[in-house]
């Protein structure tokens, strides 16, 4: 090694993975793609399977002092499907691996897997393995999940289209209030231990945080609809960030309207009670789990009357760029503000 | 939750592992072993996948003191193609995840990352995909390897037959020499900075320890001599302790024979100058990821001459129990010591 050194926050997490990425070359051919997706695809003769990989840490992803240890389990399987999810295709199996300190408790630990099989339940995957050690620090939890789909039907983040209509689902911005408050509530905890935390109010928001669901029901409904996204992603570094991320895997641009994007009434009055501006939390709120997706227009009338997929804009010519048109008719130019750990 | 406190050490790492599968249920009809052998087995169609999952905690699997970031890499893949190889499968694909604190700069992500690619490249791997995360504390790294195989070439634990032959490969005990001179020679070194470590002597044992090679070459030749193992395990815990897996697995039991048992001069050696006795690392010491299995005795002639495979005894009834025969003829009763991180 030389002397030189580099700090990781110069480069981001982004940054590092592309710089981690430059040097995969692929070599089997039954990886027919590997990273820079939601998942990787690997042949399996008929039909292809997806997989999927996500790593928590206690104190970076997730905050014990308010997080219950089922929904921990429940979320970590949760966000794996979403990956899968993201490829348009269905989980299958997980593995999960954990990593306990001696604070944990057998009882912590049937409380943690009380949620992860609670999860396998909800999405129909079996547990197929997975490792079990020791941790200096915190709780680690590691899961790799692995979906199967026919190869045509896979949705890359690369076929967006110009033209393409841009969906997403459900709606944004509420797991990131719900972090706030739980933060706020938190603090207020801490500084004094008497004061019970206020959260009856807040159950939608602090639910999108703590137990978010991967969207698998919009999986199987596009199926029997007949329609296969041109592209897809999950929202999970917030919807600025993925819009961007699908911009260039698909080279084109696209222009969103601000009275489309679907926000929840308690996200809303949450946001604004916190001072914060609601469209910027749906912009660049991390961890919601919802899907955006891209369609050929001509899919746009077996989607229309769906309650849950929302119409936000279309995709453009990539030198038109990224913007946001707002209410007033302005177009603003699109900022990514992904989730940083770094 | 109620109020019970149980403490992990009560049930230890074997019988945590054994608690958390209890509960499990397998309902997809692609899964075709789950929990209990060294990989899950997936259905492909005309192949099946194996899928085997490894978590290695800093401080905990690894002591960047004296392991070297290329050999903590390179080790991370093998650890994990040798769980592939002991299914008589092919790996194929990994997914690799990595936690960092800001201690750990860009070039030592390259260190890192240049021991993995090295064994991507040792072993035919694809690194398909992964997740790159901040660590409060020390690197963590979570690695999934994905294999092939057809199905009836698979080698489960639970295959072995009375009278069948127990072949090991390679040699035995060094990785836990090994780690003993490199422990031994930090303390050195925390007393006394100025004193250099005396690691010359030891390359054998404490390369066994730092970059230990899972034996894909094993695998291979088996494929081309028409053997497959009527059951494998790889020996990451233990000679005594694997055995007592297969033995349990399988419903025998097994008879070994001292004077049959690998070990190489370096260890035998330096366990002298350690005040170890060597068949006691021979039978307990892990991390050697050489591999176990049994063969049908039709297949003996096919590897008798084989220099790398060593033919350590018998299995038995169940009833007849697991014995060590000593060189002096003395049976004595095996006890499984497995590597204990709890």
């Amino acid at each position: 090694m030389s002397n030189k050194r580099t700090e990781i926050s110069e480069l981001g997490e982004f940054g590092l993975i592309d710089h981690i990425n430059t040097r995969v070359q692929l070599k089997n051919s039954s990886t027919l793609k590997g990273i820079g997706d939601d998942a990787a695809i690997i042949d399996a003769g008929d039909h292809v399977k997806v997989v999927s990989t996500d790593l928590l840490l206690e104190g970076v992803h997730f905050d014990l002092a308010y997080a219950p240890l089922p929904h921990v389990g429940f979320k970590a399987v949760a966000v794996n499907v979403s990956d899968i999810a993201a490829m348009n295709a269905i989980p299958k199996q997980i593995t999960v691996s954990i990593a306990l300190s001696n604070r944990f408790s057998v009882e912590a630990v049937d409380a943690l897997y009380s949620g992860i099989h609670a999860a396998c339940e909800h999405y129909g995957v079996d547990l197929v393995g997975g490792d079990t050690t020791a941790s200096r620090s915190g709780l680690v939890i590691s899961i790799t999940a692995i979906g199967e789909a026919k190869k045509e039907e896979i949705s890359y983040r690369s076929g967006a289209k110009v033209n393409d209509i841009l969906c997403v689902t459900g709606d944004l911005g509420g797991a990131l209030v719900g972090l706030q408050i739980l933060e706020r509530e938190k603090q207020v905890y801490l500084s004094n231990p008497d004061m019970k935390p206020e959260l009856e109010k807040y159950t939608v928001v602090t639910g999108r945080q703590l137990r978010p669901d991967a969207r698998m029901d919009i999986i199987h409904e596009l199926r029997e609809l007949g329609v296969v996204p041109t592209s897809m992603m999950d929202i999970s570094d917030g919807l600025a960030s993925e819009i961007f991320h699908l911009c260039k895997a698909s080279n084109v641009g696209a222009t969103i309207y601000e009275d489309k994007l679907p926000i929840d009434k308690q996200t809303y009055d949450t946001a604004v009670e916190l001072n914060m501006d609601p469209i910027t939390c749906v912009l660049n709120g991390g961890e919601d789990y919802e899907l955006i997706f891209t369609i050929d227009q001509k899919d746009f009338a077996k989607l229309e009357k769906h309650p849950d997929i929302h119409f936000i804009g279309h995709m453009t010519k990539p030198e038109e760029g990224k913007y946001l048109v707002t209410k007033s008719g302005t177009a603003v130019q699109l900022k990514a503000q992904g989730w940083k750990h770094f």
